[in-house]
């Protein structure tokens, strides 16, 4: 294992050290927890909270701030955060409104942000959630039931903070990710695998020549392992199989991310980029938002992943080009 | 070689055409050339032009838009972009006002951009320029007399395009320049080698518990390779050496950035940021302004840099500060 890391075991808090002193006009660490919340004014609005394991950087410490998240919870590297962790960022971010929590579906997440409200509520605390389950590669995998939560749950951060910012209810923002979670989906590719410090080696080894469609982001199978291809070939795969997934028609407006997975290059994102442009305006569908560049990472896995989420209302739009001041947007 | 590319000889067109459909709300390619131009109105000011090898990204046109550079020249992977594409560049950039170019010190780019002075000036555009060389390393290089330019360039397009932004004048500008980027000192360390596309293979191989102090951008040899050390030793080396070249005194003030190479990942750039906080606390330095990131990467390297401005005018933190319409920024 090749890192700039002290010991494996304070990669973490070193990190969460690191990125409290980098972004201290923006975020700080709640002390003695591995916890990253905002420094904003509270105003009496719904917090909206997120977390998981670490390891996916930007995500989810680097959403925090005003118009995206209030705060992040930070467990080890690709393990979920302690009940205990999550209920200090629900009291931390809490402004009299109620906290929503954006969970990926995984069973550990799911059980700790769960164990979590429980104890908020104790506390009356008003705690609601949702559930991500964007990846469409496969049903059910290593730790998970169903779906498994991958980057659109950055696209849910956007767009749920900013019915937060601006001042919607906690109900009126169950109803707003009811609605928009089941039109994000994923789908994503590895060329290498990833790294855990307190591991050492890869999760998972790909010959010289061989990539995997549909690995998860940690690791997890995918469902196709082949001989490496050119990205328009690539690219053909992962957008077929996401716009058969929403039965897309002609005409159907999306916004799209591409998501790079830590050590694939911004040059590789873009040629990818191009390919994908091609095939979307090829099937007649419109797209009215983009992004690209590292935002759910799996440490330095190579590979990137590519989201679509179908618009079904034009304010989801102006959701995701409105300002927020986070670090990583 | 493992990238999601197509033909190796078509990366960089793809990838323009990839920034300028992800981006198509802030830039656009000029048609036929691989420079992309801000999609901004003009309004009379000095325009700040930057460019050099592709292979950098997000540098340099990620840093196009508002308050940062008009246009950005993207020659082939690690090479000068020619004259007649530089000078497109400076065409159509120009809103009357002069036009400035920011020239990392290679041999090549410095000719180059200075042959595309000539002909815009027989054109009648004013044209002035700085060459930044921040890298502290080595004096002298493989494709370099004197330093090299690095990441510190990325810092001088903010603070002048902010100067340029506020309709400051050509020799304005011009004089910002000459004070600041003596003021700018960086210094970087390697765990890998690049790939360039059309090679096919890394630049230099480094053994698997081996990295190289000083490496340059393009995998220009370094001064000293060890075995891997932690963190906190690495940020000793860095911090020392760039203290000692800028003379530094308690009390003295520095902007400071890090930049990931490419393929290291934030979870480490955070750790190492960490150890450099303590040390700059310890040696009694202020520090004012502070990002981390991936800004002037060499394609898929590991590896990071340490860069200090040190501030002798409280207006560039203002710039450093001021908000952009920049893709990567």
């Amino acid at each position: 294992m090749k890192k700039i890391i002290n010991r494996p075991e304070d990669v973490v808090t070193e990190m969460l050290d690191g990125i409290a002193y980098v972004h201290d006009d923006l975020v700080e660490r709640l002390d003695g927890y591995d916890v990253i919340v905002r420094k904003a004014e509270k105003t009496a609005k719904v917090a909206l909270i997120s977390g998981g394991g670490s390891g996916h950087e930007p995500s989810h410490a680097g959403f925090v701030g005003e118009g995206m998240l209030s705060a992040a919870v930070c467990g080890a590297v690709f393990t979920s955060p302690t009940p205990d962790q999550i209920l200090e960022a629900i009291k931390a971010a809490d402004e009299g409104a109620g906290v929503f929590m954006v969970i990926k579906n995984y069973s550990g997440d799911i059980m700790n942000f769960e164990m979590a409200q429980e104890m908020a509520e104790m506390e009356d605390i008003t705690v609601d959630s949702v559930v991500v389950d964007d990846d469409i590669a496969v049903e059910d995998s290593l730790y998970t039931q169903g779906r498994r939560g991958v980057a659109g749950t950055v696209l849910v951060h956007k767009i749920l903070g900013y019915a937060a910012a601006q001042g919607k209810s906690l109900e009126d923002i169950k109803a707003l990710a009811e609605q928009l979670v089941p039109n994000i989906k994923t789908i994503g590719l590895a060329l290498s695998g990833a790294t855990v410090p307190e591991v050492g080696k890869p999760g998972f080894v790909l010959e010289d020549d061989e990539f995997e469609y549909g690995i998860g982001i940690h690791g997890e199978p995918g469902y196709k392992k082949e001989k490496l291809q050119p990205s328009a070939q690539l690219a053909t795969e992962l957008v077929d199989k996401l716009l058969a997934d929403f039965d897309a028609k002609e005409g159907d407006e999306f916004a799209l991310l591409i998501n790079g997975m830590g050590a694939t290059p911004l040059m590789e994102q873009y040629v990818f980029a191009n390919d994908v442009s091609q095939l979307l305006s090829d099937k007649g569908v419109k797209v009215t938002y983009k992004k690209l560049g590292d935002y759910m990472t799996s440490i330095d896995m190579a590979g990137l992943s590519l989201t679509l989420v179908k618009i079904e209302d034009p304010e989801w739009v102006t959701a995701l080009n409105a300002p927020v001041t986070t670090v990583a947007w």
